[in-house]
């Protein structure tokens, strides 16, 4: 869908934002709904998850369509999704925002992570969500959901626009995730929006230190005094930034 | 996706059985899921809505994709399905169950129904609704919705399978309305089910004069006692059904 | 579950006063939670719906208990409601809120209603729900719905206290519909409402006349005012109320 | 809140334009959240509703500041609010979408409607609603509900900017009502809205016709061929709009 | 309500196995719905759950019946429930989904647990939640909530048929949990589905070694190849499973 | 709002006991809607959260109004709230329980904390939620949301009369905070709810020491039997409480 390469620069500043300050950095671009809504961190992890979008697509299963016997069939999309899924990108799947069922479990997020995915995001359930969350590899979902996919979902389609948790989902668009959750950045905003996140995070930094000397907000977040301006710029030499 | 064609018998079989009838008989082959759920008639009309599905699926609208230029566009997807819908088929539209915009109003609606559509059936709003409900073409929605559907739907596909109000509707299956609401059929079940359905109703008329009658349901709905069964041949017989 | 037994007196009283003076009378002895929510009439009826409440209680149905052929056995509590429910009383279904299926179709309510109950009452779902707004006999539902009861709903219980609504519901309660819906009176307070709300009414029909004349709120509704006080009994004198 | 004063032409405007339209010129001034979502006449009326917003805050009613004789001081914000909104103006009520209790009934509702009010939107409930139905007045509500206000919600602030429906409503904000609903004009944009909007239904009305007479919609809605575009001109001049 | 007998070898097996395995295994049985939907761990536990089911059901409370002073009476169906549970069951309530209220605290549930029972589900809140975590025995809710019982509940009947989290359970019907959630194995099904489940996690642990060493999903599992069919057998021969 | 100022005795007792007893003590005096719904720690503590409310209202944010400019009006209600929260006092926010966006992030948090307040609770969602996580002073919300409060929410009024998770709050009501959630207490009822409340923990306290030892709940929770009784004497002698 897109044809953008995130640069290794661009994936190095992304893993060191937040999802808030990209939410903001969006929110000034006029784009308000990329936040993936109701999805959290299986366990939570220490270092952002980034990658670009590949998608996986539900539909609500029809009974005589979705025996357990299709798992048997080779093409199977929700198996074919975890096999193809490139190196670095992340999987996200669209339950239509219906967690009463999984939509995967641990051994194919497993080999899933095997593969070398970035992560995986779903807005429906997730099945032994325990051995999923002992991975190394993120993983969003709304909650745990013992029943089969078949139950409620059947994986229809791959690497097509999809809405996940209200959001939508453009294959290869870039998505952060923290402990906060997962933002959707819009692939051909990939490269700006990280640039001016570092910066964001920079000088947020330079807030909180204030703040904990004992500074007030007003004025200083954002900066509209001359002379926190100024601190800040000689905090910015002293620490690199 | 299907390469079913609907008989004009089977056409004229479900004008005239309710989907009440629709739904028990796929209860019966262990469909539970085909009722499009949270939709209802724009305004009642005399006869049954029956067509094949002509299908449109929205995802969620992101503001730099969807200004109000976009219309200007000859391929935008939802002018596109208004004006290739088939003639006599109803145009069913994935809105996520989102009503809090609208999915069409009623110049398009109009411009559909001129077509020679069957119907049209969203999960969403519609706008006009007063001129939607003033056509004789039948129209189901979830409410009225005065905003734009750029507002929070950009329809991106066309004619592959979709969810509907949690029912899975795939191109080519038959949808059946009613004023209970709207049922989808299966298109390899649709010749069975018409013939089955007609069956059932010849039953339930008779069964509706016995309990106007006076007659106790038990032994009668369903038929368990044999002089009731006698009696239904009789009515059969006399009103020729 | 209860021995009153309502006397001719306060059910020709009930007939005649509305759903909110009733509410407003159970909530001056402390009781807020007697209004069945999220029900509506299936056809606005030009009498109140009166009578004590006979019950039926729905579980989610699992499916090896739940084939259609159920409804052979002589004792389906469903069936069983329908052809038990005393003459006079309103049969009231506990479907846990959920309209996804029926509780009923128009052959059980029109057998209901030949044998003189005085109405019925869902949180689910009504199929062939103009068959039932055809009827004498008022009916609530929370909508139209296609699916057999069995799809979703296991008659288990009759005559059982309930929730309806989110309301508590006793055998023997005293329900009260209107067009804005149905209240349940405790039982045992039936008879003390029924005259306090006589007597609302008449005021508040004074009140009306009073405001239609002009007159302002602030001092007449309630009555705070002597000279307002006079003007009542004087219009109670001359219009017998 | 604001200064502004809608003029005769303006609110004569409005009275000829529809809801959609206007959703349409918010949509392109970048305000998306402009309709009272889950709002609904309580009876069609035959013109559309317009007036400027006059507001009551409730907030959850506490249940030792909301026995039954508050109503007996005459301060109670609830029925100040119905003898102070001005004439010409919208109550607008804020329940937090609560509608399982009224926010209020119809002797309250006549009263306002014989103040001169031009109508009522609330996100909760209304009472006796059959006979606010039956006033010239429209009003606006979420569903029909017996329980008096008291049993959910406090009135407490008038005339403070509110949320009703999720839309933000600003005192003196220009309020709109069709059967598609209610929209929430900002009032320092009526004047333009107003004008804009009855370019827009001109265009329609034309649309619709040459729609009527079997035109497609693409390069016609919006217009995109210069044909259409003189023949809308034409059209203008010979139907004098 | 089942004559069942758990044997100590079905409990054995179902103490091993996850609900993930029993929801699939059940699935093939056409039984989609035993999964108690919107239930955590209160804390999670090393063992699973397991036992019968023990059942209390709460209507919503009149709060004329519900002062205080009802938990003096020792006839109440919430402390009866607590005291008459039978040893290794689980005790499971009804709450109708509404977490607004506790259906039990810490001095209910420490009680419960020295008297032996397995668990406690409820798909309700439960209050002091962090004691309850300090217990050994499993216990899953909707969420911590303060307010007691008898706010929002009234404990009416012990062991019935009972809807808990939209999933039909019958007295004796055997409960699983483990940290994704709960399932209802009907009473009858139990032992076959231990056996079955026994040998899905064998082969599910065979299969998450042969991912960890890079084997792919497609033709593994489920097993479509000859070859992984050896290598199972030959693992199982080594790991005597 | 209220003059009551909150005595330090009042305070330490209201450090000692549970929201559980708090919620009781409440509903014994017909209070049933004083626990914030939906709202959960940011991070557990392990003392109470105790203090005087102090309010912020939000309404539904309109675009134009709320760039993200507005942050550098020095009056901008949410940077002012931060600012002027009294120490002791906890920021209680009303954002209509709609979490899809933040209503503050970490450095404001950390603001409020280092200038001395008791605590904070939304009933939206908090932003850089780990950062808050680790501050001493307890934090209550409805989940993570990275987008900036600017996208759905506008901060309008301070320490007016709010809702938060469905209870009413009065500026200066004393909220108390555990892992259950938390209670508002009206102010003039917070010493003698404290001094009441101290009571039941002691009484508690004995209860689960008799249920550990082996105790039956029935005749001792509540206590009916003398002889409970007695030892309940002897041991807050005992443990002078």
């Amino acid at each position: 869908m897109s044809d953008y390469i995130m640069s290794d620069a661009t994936h190095a500043k992304l893993k060191k934002v937040s999802t808030a300050s990209i939410a903001t950095a969006l929110y000034k671009r006029g784009l308000r709904n990329q936040f993936i809504q109701g999805v959290f961190p299986v366990r939570p992890k220490q270092e952002n998850m980034v990658g670009p979008a590949f998608t996986l697509r539900y539909i609500p299963a029809r009974e005589d369509r979705n025996p357990i016997t299709v798992f048997r069939n080779a093409d199977h999309p929700q198996r074919v999704a975890i096999e193809t899924c490139p190196v670095g990108h992340v999987l996200v799947m669209d339950a239509r925002k219906d967690a009463r069922a999984a939509t995967a479990g641990s051994i194919l997020i497993t080999r899933l992570a095997l593969r070398g995915a970035a992560g995986v995001v779903t807005d429906g359930g997730l099945r032994d969500a325990e051995g999923i969350a002992a991975l190394d590899m993120p993983a969003y979902f709304a909650r745990p959901s013992a029943p089969t996919n078949l139950t409620l979902h059947e994986a229809l389609d791959i690497n097509v626009p999809i809405s996940c948790g209200d959001a939508p989902v453009f294959p290869g668009d870039i998505l952060v995730g923290d402990n906060d959750g997962v933002m959707v950045i819009p692939a051909h905003l990939a490269d700006e929006i990280a640039e001016e996140c570092v910066g964001m995070e920079s000088f947020e930094d330079f807030v909180l230190g204030e703040v904990r000397n004992g500074a007030a907000i007003i004025g200083l977040y954002p900066c509209t005094k001359e002379d926190h301006q100024q601190r800040y710029e000689a905090w910015r030499k002293k620490n690199g930034r």
